[in-house]
């Protein structure tokens, strides 16, 4: 391998072609990703300005490829690659861009060439673009466009984000239900050049063009050919056109749907959302709840240093301030401290394990609301499960902490105090982890946001009132 | 709605067939998720013995509601409920089930009820429920089936647990490339009973059954009837029947894959995964992130008290060892503590902001490497940037804090060594949190097991000494 490397490299012209095959297979590593080689690569050919070169690169990658190699490179190097790529390929690999990326990659892409890239999409893809440009260079494009693609567009994009609408594309395959299955096949062959290049089910639609079932494409071809749809169709699962994305994929999920047919209020099929676009949901929705639960803004994948600073920092300050006040506690019990330094040793494993037990409640909980396994109908169930797992895991920790401390400090009153605050904070934990990311939910907010600051500052602030309030009674 | 349920709860029997459509209505609430009302009238059915309701509700829900319910129930009423299913329901409900639900479920199934139902199912799904039995149930349920269902799912047991070979159906729809459109719908309308029930795409292979492209049903249907399959078929992107699923969820995720041939090392194909798989898989990992990076593990929904402390319990033990390494510190510094009691009180904010700003960096970097967005090619970019954002976050904070400090005790001195320790431990902080789950990768570990642990050691550890340390040469 590392020699074939050297190779291409050196002599790249005096290759045959068939070292097309090599580079493909240099491009990605075992685990599927880009080569850092082959980026190596691509900037090395782009460095010596070799044209020829960077189009054989570029050729031998899948566009979700080029796609990545686009998010390994710096700004310039982006726009070398792009000014070379071949251009049937832009509107595929447009589609496969990160935002942020895609963004600043659109500026540098003519509105004509770009019209042309987005009538190859699919409308859902083509509008996700669109909706990256700027004013003006939008307005532009759009012009560009002819009238059908261009209504497509503008359509999509006044469904509002992370909606069914602007998940969905607006290609179907409809058929009335008194259709035969021969009649709906010849249909098919017909109108090949009108049909959505993938499709996955015919929905069977009333004269309202209501969707009334579905049949798979798979048992079309194997149906009676004189059977009418309305006979061979399966019931559907209508997505309204106003459902938000995260329910979407739950019901995706819920019921390993394939695709799904896409409603306006009258009932009226309007597109059809496929797994494929979901899988892409269902990611960001889960990374959504790992950023969130641990106090970061997104900030996009390319984001420079201080765009990350400013997706982190407010979180930090709000740590900031309820770190203060639960210090504050700490601040009313001086006297004590002053009197027995070991409470300020031990006082912050009371905070500690108290905030990692709520930090795991919390985890557990919005996992369950967000998979609906937790729910109006156990809701009292969960809590006091949790509540019971706080006690048995306090008084756990306790014992072993209440001895250590006996252990290292020979006071019996002193370890009775750790153990006591433990028990008492844990149960705190407990309680509080379950019931933030709950509450949340009942007040139509995101569970996972914020969350975290809520519970810790908590389990903080009880942490040491109880630590300090208990040595404060039990040691003097 | 309301005045709905409370006729159906009073006076079952005189209601009109129908009421069927009605109770559909009822099970699920606008988020689709099955209404509290609806279980509760599931318990009451059961509670009062009658088995005709009991059948009536639960013909009114899809199997995966079935399932969802099972997660609402206590253990008696599930076994109620079971007894009570639609035999041909179960092996669809089976492989809904939770696996801790569905292993309690399966012990009172009889043995030939479930060999029946698991020659239904699909061979990965039926492999799963065979997984779950008791050795002595599974060799009972074994015999009782059919050789050629047996092999297959012996042979599906036979490879990893999460990897593509457990993952895989073996029921594949292949043809070989000389093969027209026409013989291949014609062959496929034929063998229709053979077939599995949905499929994307028909595997195009070579006379050694090794795939070399697809053809997707949709593109079949409106092919030239003369052409032959090599010349329609795409590229395929084969899975290695041992790759584990949290890269093949990638590749799908990647490529947009609807299904995709899993090939022996030889290259012989084997079987396919549909991406319906994927979409629990994604969940599945990115939940097994959520968990592991709150230092939960997963305890299965319908867990017990103890179990939950099991899964939590040796997390917090672990984490109390670190705290007592960590304030060990404190320890060293007791003198000064006594002296300036001021700095017990703001130690824990020191600690507390490089915790949460390496919570941060690790929830970033934890998926960044899940998405392969950080690999080789820029793992050193990504950490140098991080070093900068805790720079920044740092002096930012200190600022902030300093002046707080200053106004609370006019104390200059103090003001300063809690802006210096802030600095130190946020820079820490954030080379802690990006290398931490870089670190776990390289070694071949999950990055997100054990590195929260790991990270707040080190910022409790370095957050304690920076700023006592500091102290006791400025403040003396």
């Amino acid at each position: 391998m590392s020699r074939e490397t050297a190779d291409l490299t050196g002599v790249t012209d005096k290759l045959p072609p068939e070292a097309d095959e090599d580079l493909e297979d240099m491009a990605l590593r075992d685990d599927y990703a880009l080569a850092p080689e082959f980026v190596a690569m691509v900037v090395d050919a782009a460095d010596r300005g070799d044209a020829e070169r960077l189009r054989e690169l570029l050729d031998a990658l899948h566009p979700a490829d080029v796609a990545d190699l686009m998010g390994f490179l710096s700004a310039d190097y982006r726009e070398e690659v792009i000014a070379h790529l071949n251009p049937e390929h832009l509107a595929e690999i447009l589609s496969e861009l990160d935002t942020d990326i895609r963004e600043e990659v659109l500026e540098h892409v003519p509105s004509d060439t770009l019209a042309r890239a987005l009538g190859e999409m699919e409308s859902d893809d083509a509008a996700d673009v669109v909706d990256d440009l700027e004013a003006e260079k939008r307005a532009q494009v759009l012009a560009a466009m002819p009238e059908s693609e261009r209504v497509a567009i503008e359509t999509t994009l006044a469904y509002e984000d992370e909606t069914a609408g602007r998940l969905m594309q607006r290609e179907v395959v409809a058929a009335p239900q008194f259709w035969t299955v021969d009649q709906t096949l010849g249909h098919l062959r017909r109108e090949s050049d009108e049909l959505p290049e993938l499709f996955f089910d015919v929905y069977v639609v009333d004269p309202a063009f209501r969707p009334v079932g579905a049949v798979a494409v798979s048992q079309l071809l194997r149906a009676a050919p004189d059977a009418p749809l309305a006979q061979i169709m399966e019931p559907v699962t209508e997505i309204p056109v106003t459902l938000d994305q995260e329910e979407v994929a739950y019901i995706f999920n819920k019921y390993h749907l394939i695709s799904a047919p896409v409603v306006e209020p009258g009932g009226r099929l309007v597109g059809q959302i496929t797994v494929d676009d979901i899988v892409g949901v269902i990611q960001e929705e889960t990374e959504e709840d790992i950023l969130a639960l641990a106090g970061v803004s997104d900030a996009g994948r390319d984001a420079g240093v201080m765009g990350i600073v400013r997706s982190r920092l407010p979180w930090l300050l709000l740590n900031l301030c309820t770190g203060v006040v639960a210090v504050s506690v700490v601040g009313a019990f001086q006297d004590e401290i002053a009197k027995v330094v070991a409470l300020a040793v031990l006082m912050p494993i009371v905070s500690s394990l108290g905030g990692n037990a709520a930090t795991q409640a919390l985890a557990v909980a919005v996992r369950a609301l967000a998979s609906r396994e937790l729910n109006a109908a156990n809701t009292g169930r969960v809590v006091v499960r949790e509540l019971f797992v706080g006690i048995l895991n306090g008084v756990s920790l306790a014992l072993v902490m209440g001895f250590a401390v006996f252990a290292w400090y020979r006071d019996i009153r002193l370890a009775v105090t750790m153990g006591l605050a433990i028990v008492i904070n844990l149960f705190v934990a407990a309680f509080a982890g379950v019931l933030a990311p709950i509450m949340l939910e009942r007040l139509g907010r995101d569970p996972a946001v914020s969350s975290t600051v809520l519970v810790t500052f908590v389990t903080d602030f009880m942490g040491f009132l109880a630590f300090l309030g208990l040595a404060s009674v039990i040691l003097t």
